[in-house]
């Protein structure tokens, strides 16, 4: 065996850690079509959005900077597990035979296993400053709620979320987690928003979307004078805190003489997958790179590649503003993979307007086929991929593969978006454990 | 919220990574009694072990030197996880409102989440060296047997694993990682060896213990030629190849200007014990440091505290070498707590030793206490302890309220061996998690 041409980079190398977020609006060469108020449907003012999110969320959201400062109380929580590693996928490059480089940086070695912490702490933090005594919101494999339940213990904001009930029933782990920040959670649908009990009445067993549970999550929030609703994907301002991914990785990159030829994300709402590729995407719309960039659907929920671009809302009950997306119909409810964060009908109004530019190719796979790339990058690597971003572990692996026909160096670069430490019983169930869990 | 006292490690600071283990046996006052041959009762020849172990692991084992070089190899692997981060625990500290400083090496940022891969690697790749076509062993809560997994699959060594029925039934997660790494896994006791049968003829549901399961592996070792037996914890070899942890927060402390005061590790058969510590024994011994340490013990497993020193089997059937340890007997059969690692009758032969010569100092908990101390801990840090390590835990938090108490800003340094995310139910059910898993 030889490891010698093993090379990984300094995780806690705090010269990378970046100061701003990157808000790629303000290089876009033309805008995406602005968000609708849901009833007048005439473009959204900052202020429409008060009973819903916080006044900082709201600033974020609407800004135009191209760098937004990250608060200091926030980068000094950043620094505790800031920047994550950037590996070297020795390991998986043998297993493949290919002349790939493939770099993956490795979002599960946050807190609570996801890249969902990054938003998560800056939106706790902005809650926390305006007194916000409640937030809620959705989740659907749970990370995104875990990563809320633990900014909100950090920075003293209640958490409550509604959680997706086929997660709620097959990652029970995640629930746990959340309850022992404090924070509560009802399975989705509820009957306990108009919402929720629209689907619940009919079926006490319906399996839930991220749609209803939004709508849930929202009806409860503007209900509630001192709560506020809290979303982990999708916004411009999310996508926006999560390109401390990508600026991390480009440094990494770059201290080691290697600059990316295809960055690769899974995408559900967007975020994992604009947090890696925006700052590539400004080198190659600033710097003429010839940057590919791959963004991979499950096969159950293919809004980029089957959706249509139009305006929709972003929930099942039509309380969200119109957004200008990839949609599969707010009613759609996807058929219950173990890929609980992909299960959503829309996409993020930046990533469809950047896949309509022909900036993003998405890309769709089957369940199966991600689950046994899951396993194979675990055999080779010892980390495993949440089921999530093993979409991204399988487009890595299709790239690498593609290089080795073709006999080329490629660098590849994609986005460990979170651990599956909590999701065994779906690799068990489909066949990578020796039986059936 | 002042988050301005964060102090945290750099990770990756390579500058403090060992190249040697360290041998405490060097530096000893006086040598522990020396392990007897199970049918002579005489001391014990190196040879004698040939049929069980690797002769590389064999060679450690008896080793005298006070510093044993870490293969390049092994190095190498080392490099991706390690150093492990040396934690300032602000949250903790704040939580408890103590002036004391409380840090932590956390070993569950290691592959499969605990420091047992220290050990499992240096033994994979010995066992690799010469060919060695299987390693059989025994797991608890089975972080051991992943970690072995996982050597052996990097150094193309199959594995083979009896896992203690007890956690074969509360953690099926490390089951499944195991199989998914291509060991083969077995409840124990089990039917297939004549020691298993022993119990297993009487009741098929026996939730067994680490003792029976040493036994059966050590059986099946000794009766296939291209098999050898492979230990994670209590042997000298095991407890010097842990001292990579000690030796880094030595380093990782220094840099801060600071020394603990007290050096806290749980101890089931003493490994994450002795590695964390006795670097720090020999600063105590050598450099005349006044350094305390404390061994925690389960309630329900109190070799330490409730049993006596003299020459015991380390297994149930009487197939291992006499050692001289703390015991609770060899057919003590531990109640089915959750902190399955500790489940061990015996205790590492230089543990007992120490502990004689008043070194170190003995603690027991109650599993409800230590349930409620990892509690409190991820609530303030955000990390999930093992059942295992909340035991060290437990006991660094009563020494901060200590402190506390007295007033003084006393330095507690204790390993946090592992994370719990694969015993979320045992949490959940111990009333942590608002209802039951």
């Amino acid at each position: 065996m030889n490891m010698s041409s093993i090379k990984r980079f300094s995780a806690r190398d705090t010269n990378v850690l970046p100061s701003h977020f990157y808000n790629i609006k303000a290089d876009l060469p033309t805008l995406p079509k602005p968000p609708l108020h849901p009833e007048t449907r005439q473009p959204l003012n900052p202020q429409d959005l008060e009973p819903v999110f916080s006044k900082g969320f709201i600033a974020h959201e609407g800004s135009m900077e191209r760098f937004v400062p990250i608060p200091d109380a926030v980068q000094e929580i950043f620094a505790l597990y800031r920047p994550t590693p950037l590996i070297y996928a020795t390991g998986l490059k043998k297993a493949l035979g290919t002349p790939a480089h493939i770099f993956y940086k490795y979002e599960g070695a946050g807190p609570m296993g996801s890249h969902k912490s990054n938003t998560a702490l800056m939106q706790a933090y902005l809650a926390a400053r305006e007194n916000i005594e409640t937030l809620v919101t959705e989740t659907g494999a749970g990370q995104w709620g875990s990563a809320l339940a633990h900014a909100g213990a950090l920075f003293g904001v209640k958490v409550k979320v509604f959680m997706v009930r086929v997660s709620y029933r097959q990652k029970p782990g995640r629930r746990i987690l959340m309850e022992m920040f404090g924070a509560s959670v009802e399975e989705s649908p509820s009957p306990k928003t108009q919402s929720g009990a629209r689907f619940y009445d009919q079926n006490p067993d319906h399996p839930g979307s991220l749609g209803i549970a939004i709508s849930e999550a929202l009806e409860l929030a503007v209900k509630s004078p001192a709560t506020r609703y809290s979303l982990g994907s999708v916004l411009d301002a999310v996508l926006m805190h999560q390109t401390v991914i990508g600026q991390e990785a480009d440094l990494q990159m770059a201290a080691q003489g290697a600059e990316p030829d295809v960055v690769i994300g899974c995408v559900g709402g967007g975020s994992n997958f604009g947090g890696i590729a925006f700052p590539f995407v400004r080198k190659r719309l600033k710097e003429g790179r010839s940057i590919r960039f791959i963004a991979v659907e499950p096969e159950a929920c293919p809004s980029l590649t089957q959706g249509e671009l139009r305006y929709d809302h972003g929930d099942t009950a039509g309380l969200t503003p119109l957004l200008y997306m990839h949609t599969l119909g707010m009613d759609f409810v996807p058929a219950p993979i173990h890929a609980g964060g992909l299960r959503y009908h829309g996409m993020a109004p930046l990533v469809s307007h950047l896949a309509s530019l022909g900036i993003i190719e998405p890309r769709v796979y089957p369940q199966e086929h991600i689950f046994e790339a899951g396993h194979l990058f675990f055999k080779a690597e010892g980390i495993l991929p949440a089921p999530e971003s093993s979409h991204a572990v399988a487009a890595a692996i299709d790239e690498a593969l593609k290089a080795k026909n073709e006999g080329r160096e490629k660098v590849i670069l994609f986005n460990l978006s979170g651990h599956g430490l909590l999701d065994l019983n779906a690799y068990a169930r489909n066949g990578n454990g020796s039986r059936n869990a």
